[in-house]
């Protein structure tokens, strides 16, 4: 009898909570898309502010206009974490062209790929050898390359499904390329865009030179897919034909910027952190309104739902805007250096950095335990055509704060259009539909009120 | 020993099955998305051809565009069905502005709603009656409305999460108003545009005048959400405001035109039908690229692809290109009585008809056993992102083919943009992604495969 007795109490205890669960992501998800604020935050960071590369006026601007409006919201502290990023200015419009060996000339869309050296003042001409991997360029070795422009004309593959996949299979190309080429005497990089549409577009992106001293570091550019395909064809055509770039952009010394935190502290465990974030810097050819725009604007609306809903979290909840994911990750170093100072004990970290598309789920980070624990709340996201629960990577800028026992996640969107508009001059806020938007902040609020109610399983 | 024996076969047929399901799938998207046909048919039909209003020229070249591209295919038949259809002509474009008591005048964008009436020559000026619902209208009866124009204002609701749902409690405002404003007395009416955003695109749709006498008959127009906003609120501050429009629209005698068929002959079942489509003709406005180019190419790159993979089906698949969903649902009414007419048995029926969007999954119209059929197929989906397999409506073109026994489906792909461009203006080729409309048919594709080779279960 007392066990029929207990039975019954611990479903009702269940059911009780079950349907509160359900009537909180109501909430959330009605007033994040009949009074959200995500797009208007986004319409300003995009239209008023504009790109945000790290150490530019812009990224200050975008430091300033999000603490302001954080301090609005009344949370319980907003604050800026200083943090030294490094400056790399693009410099005048790049300039390039395919020269014929008659001396006919084609002009061909390019952009110097993030960190590169400029190109000597006039530019440079040289004949190009196309590669499509590290393999073949080792394989042709100094002989065929010296002197010359190596072109990395590796496209993204359209039949994998999983977008983001298809672009770490490339993306050695454009962060390593020139690195590579100068073991075999390039002169200069040509990396094919990394986006899975035919169109004028560069799209630019960090590179490295690891330790090369600065007099063997060769220029290096993104060439847009169309481009690419004309660059290959003549190449097929004649090998003799020279390629043109002229670019102007340096590296500066590191300035000081800021990460922007705000948070709600926790009612019960003000020790017990949640984070949830994006990253504010962003390329500077668009506006950064899907590569992060999307993802600060969701984050700070997580923390604006739970105070206009008057959810008060039993553990401290934190927005963190991330400076510098692009070109260093100096800002989610920062953080997770402070925290693990302070002794902050973060158990679930949320990234938002795959842009503002419909939001199809969730990936995790995580121990089996904590990931079922997630897969128990899967039912009560179907009414918002969340499917998507798998293990998987989260995010860069939530990264460093992985230990053995926390949830690190990732919100996962629809990612067949993002690579359309990925570090491109198009990444800008007409791109952005308000509705896949806001459905996205409120998913986002709705995992981070779950894990805030029910902490980790231990 | 038997039993054991017997087991692990079935485990081993099982398997073997599922393997090579699994790789004709893998074939049918990774086709699809590397050599597929549906965005260049696309481009042509929504930029060579351009909004195909059922009867208008366009529709006419749009049937001979697809006829001959389906015969290029290697079909075994390829027909035209002939179908009467209505033909309403737009004419000029419309005129409307909203006048005030002082007789300062805001103009304002609308469109006639498809099958409406035109104004008087000169344009119609009465006062404005703003009305929620059919309720609304009741309770305000004749003394409120006669010799006014009626102006119907309420919103989709963007916190219901399936747009379709949201438009569905709208619609009747559109196809209705008219028919119920008339009894009250009224001289026009104004419809709120049924879309999710603020923009000034003003949005057709079909609309009825049911039995009533061409005298009866009152001219309606939709009128853009920013537009409806800007008259609410004029409404608001005096409600002697005015309102003029002007439309010279008119309905024709209907002439003949065509649904589109072309089938590869079943080699086991051949009077076992599958058939897949969407709606050929689309309103003026804009190409009609989402609604429904993209359901036509995406039923055409079905039967292609069987083709190109060299998939011999047991049973016959049609590609169905419907003439007239749009206001009057002709070559579907046609095509089912022609298909009873010859007994032919309609096993499964899948319609695309919700935008060239990533698809999500499909509902189906079937009963429990076909549901289950159906549920055992949806891991073999879940590489492709495809998620959503829940019972639920199909499509109106396939909708006359419904029995008890077979399995009507519509492709449901991503909703949140769809009505953004619902009958409107902007929705043109640029609006489709190539990858999403590639991965819909692949997924469409993929489903008529499955039904054709495992048939329905009895």
């Amino acid at each position: 009898m007392r066990c029929i007795i207990l039975f019954f109490s611990l479903i009702f205890v269940l059911n009780t909570t079950a349907q509160t669960d359900a009537e909180v992501l109501k909430s959330i998800y009605t007033t994040s898309l009949t009074n959200g604020y995500s797009y208007q935050w986004l319409d300003h960071l995009s239209n008023q502010i504009g790109g945000r590369l790290s150490g530019s006026l812009n990224a200050e601007i975008a430091v300033e206009y999000t603490k302001e409006e954080l301090e609005k919201l009344g949370l319980d502290k907003v604050w800026l974490q200083p943090v030294m990023v490094p400056k790399w200015v693009r410099g005048a419009p790049e300039f390039a062209f395919i020269e014929t060996v008659s001396g006919s000339t084609t002009n061909v869309n390019i952009c110097a790929l993030g960190g590169s050296m400029p190109t000597p003042i006039g530019g440079l001409k040289a004949n190009v050898v196309e590669v499509k991997s590290m393999e073949e360029l080792k394989t042709l070795g100094k002989e065929n390359i010296e002197g010359k422009i190596v072109f990395f004309n590796r496209p993204m593959q359209p039949e994998i499904i999983q977008t983001f996949e298809a672009y770490g299979s490339c993306a050695n190309q454009r962060y390593s390329g020139a690195l590579e080429a100068t073991k075999y005497g390039a002169v200069g990089v040509i990396v094919r865009s990394l986006s899975l549409r035919q169109d004028d577009f560069p799209h630019t992106g960090s590179m490295t030179y690891g330790n090369l001293p600065l007099s063997k570091r060769i220029p290096s550019a993104a060439i847009s897919t169309n481009d690419a395909n004309t660059l290959s064809t003549m190449l097929a055509l004649n090998k003799d034909v020279k390629f043109y770039f002229s670019q102007t952009c340096k590296q500066l010394d590191d300035v000081k910027s800021y990460n922007v935190i705000g948070e709600i502290t926790g009612s019960q465990f003000p020790n017990e952190y949640i984070i949830v974030g994006g990253h504010l810097d962003s390329w500077d050819l668009g506006d950064g309104a899907h590569d992060d725009g999307a993802g600060v604007v969701q984050s700070m609306e997580v923390l604006r739902l739970f105070k206009e809903l008057g959810i008060k979290p039993k553990r401290s909840i934190r927005v963190v805007l991330f400076m510098n994911e692009e070109n260093g990750l100096r800002g989610a170093l920062k953080y997770a250096e402070v925290a693990k100072q302070k002794g902050e004990k973060h158990i679930f970290s949320l990234e938002s950095d795959s842009g503002g598309f419909t939001p199809r789920g969730f990936s995790f980070d995580c121990n089996d335990a904590n990931f079922n624990q997630v897969l128990g709340w899967k039912d009560l996201f179907k009414p918002y055509l969340i499917h998507y629960f798998e293990k998987g990577g989260s995010g860069a800028d939530v990264g460093p704060l992985k230990t053995d026992s926390n949830v690190l996640s990732g919100l996962r969107p629809d990612s067949q259009r993002y690579f359309d508009y990925h570090h491109a001059a198009n990444d800008t806020f007409d791109a952005v539909n308000k509705r896949e938007l806001e459905l996205g902040a409120a998913s986002m609020a709705s995992l981070v009120y779950l894990f805030d109610t029910y902490g980790l399983v231990k």
